[in-house]
């Protein structure tokens, strides 16, 4: 199949490629390196060094033979997003190009404005960029869990049936989501929404959850193959900064109570899980909507994990709470559904004690990059 | 109080800042003339000449020495909303400013483009303006009753209560418009929401039915302080197009069955509405949704009742059906909640056959004006 990947720079955009290539698709990248640009200016640089998109598919493919075409361009620009589509129409796209940190969009105005107007573009260009170049294109596209937020009920598949005075009628699920980042694509889903099932399009939104881990396949050839791991309070999801703090030997920042519960997916889990959606691809005029993630715990029960693992290799971990950054619920009801894609086939790779340990462990590996101040937040809802 | 108007040289601003003058409250109105490019880029002008905002400013405070601050620019442009907020520090802002063409966000890429980026951005741009230069002020913002659709369920005020597998919540009411221009105001409203929750803004969303009518107090002193009155397939509302239609002696074009029901409401009303809502203004960290408009009818009700008083009037109006532009539903549930704003205060000024005449009447003096080849569908929503 002809693959096109929306931001194949990123933490899951390259694995995806890479795991794609390697099963033999003819796989083509798009980057506008937002990411790279947003963590320079805010001192958020990744752990571990990360050669370029370029570089990355030329190491890819000698060491495997395999080719990623590899596009330096923006999404959310329509004359770029139209010349892919005519130098390569896609069988499928899986769309990743969004600015995807939550602390960023809160910084103030510039920043807000810059992930509205970049994600909200990115994905309105792709939908025109298929209506008019690739119709029959399957559209893949990220959303993520954070577009439901803490409901008081139980969180479904993308949509709900409501009875109301007698009479019924089937919904987009309720959304309420938690920072500016997240609820722009809350707007991307009532975007494409609108689109299919006004036009037809063909498109399955993945509702992710955090996702954690640096091992796939084509990612332990090679570190220099590793996907980008970031520990800063921007970019840094509270696995990553919690198993940076193990290795750094400060304490585990729990922000607030700690009983903030979200649905969590290793990265070996996410690769499946698009493969999954790409071959049992969404009917003609469907918005099929797909609960990504594999558990659920709190921050807390995260913290008391990585803990316990590092003590037993000798870490010395603390744990502490500080005063949350954010405003969101810190003791929630919690009950989000995700039957969808094990239906599918997903066989979740769990987080067991051994996983923790091998990510503590590629992290001790780069012990001297750690910079701990990158951790604490920087960045206030308020 | 220091009433700034967002899109006021537009079909409602212009009323509203006449009323709000007349009043005595100090107010200041900004357009970027989108609305005027637009009808000039697709041969759509109004049926009644229409003095330039500046000119009408000038006219207005000739007739009452009444004073409207006015400034040409782009509320979409940050900097200019920001100089705005810096000049004149508003009590509420009254929010016109959005692309209002259903058909036009219809015709392709680069309007559709133009219509989520101008409405996004000048949202945003108030949002984040109120925030940084205003926070106590109330912003009033036009939503539109077509975001809802025509579910299969009542309608209620902006929220529903739900009940699900024996838990409840209280959430937007879910919304699916149907076309790219009402989904952008979806897409505004999750956007003030987010806002609103998170620090603590006061808003009213004035969900309003298609308005109709050219008279109020202010400009039944002076044909020149008129509204501007489309009655094209881009800007004209079903009433404007069945009017002149009646007038020209052509019959009224119903799209497909006419079953489509809708809340309708007279300019005045509009006007009643809006000093409502800035008198009983919203909590902060509200945001109070009131659906406006005061009676309901299908297309072929109006049709037949704008055929009734027309041959009173000696006009010989045909009704005939025409095959339907737009991807709509033609006959369909709707019973929409409308009780806020009556109890608030608003009188009704309901579509009387009297009300109908005086509107054919005043079509009547400008006949000369009508291109009735300009009424016909000329975007499809396929």
């Amino acid at each position: 199949m002809r693959v096109l990947v929306l931001g194949g720079d990123g933490y899951l955009g390259w694995p995806t490629a890479m795991d794609f290539a390697a099963k033999g698709h003819d796989v083509y990248v798009i980057d506008n390196y937002m990411r790279r640009n947003i963590a320079q200016q805010t001192q958020s640089e990744a752990l571990i060094p990360l050669p370029n998109l370029n570089d990355r598919a030329a190491i890819f493919k000698s060491l495997t033979g395999k080719n990623i075409q590899v596009k330096i361009g923006d999404c959310a620009d329509y004359r770029t997003m139209e010349n892919v589509f005519r130098e390569f129409v896609p069988d499928v796209v899986v769309h990743y190009a969004e600015q995807p940190s939550a602390p960023y969009s809160m910084m103030g105005f510039e920043q807000a404005s810059e992930t509205l107007n970049n994600n909200l573009n990115a994905t309105m260009n792709l939908i025109w960029a298929v209506m008019e170049y690739a119709p029959k294109c399957h559209i893949v596209k990220l959303g993520t869990m954070g577009e439901y937020g803490t409901p008081n009920i139980d969180i479904e598949e993308g949509w709900l049936e409501i009875e109301h005075k007698g009479r019924k009628g089937k919904f987009l699920y309720p959304r309420a989501a938690g920072s500016l980042y997240h609820t722009t694509k809350v707007l991307d889903t009532d975007l494409i929404w609108f689109y299919v099932r006004t036009f037809g399009l063909s498109v399955t939104d993945l509702m992710q959850g955090p996702v954690y881990g640096l091992s796939t396949n084509e990612s332990d050839q090679d570190e220099r193959l590793l996907p980008n791991f970031h520990y800063d309070d921007i970019f840094g999801t509270a696995v990553n900064r919690f198993l940076v703090q193990a290795v750094a030997g400060v304490p585990l920042t729990v922000y607030g109570k700690g009983g903030q519960t979200r649905g969590y997916l290793n990265l070996r889990d996410t690769l499946q899980c698009v493969d999954l959606a790409m071959n049992n691809p969404a009917d003609e005029g469907e918005l099929r909507i797909l609960n990504q993630f594999t558990e659920t715990f709190s921050v807390n029960a995260l913290a008391e994990q990585i803990q316990r693992v590092g003590n037993g290799m000798s870490l010395n971990v603390e744990v502490k709470s500080i005063e949350n950054p954010r405003k969101e619920a810190e003791d929630h009801y919690y009950n989000p559904a995700h039957s969808g894609l094990m239906e599918l086939g997903l066989e979740p790779n769990y987080m067991t004690d051994e996983v923790v340990a091998s990510m503590l462990e590629q992290i001790i590996k780069y012990k001297d990059n750690i910079d701990s101040s990158k951790i604490m937040p920087r960045v206030k809802w308020k």
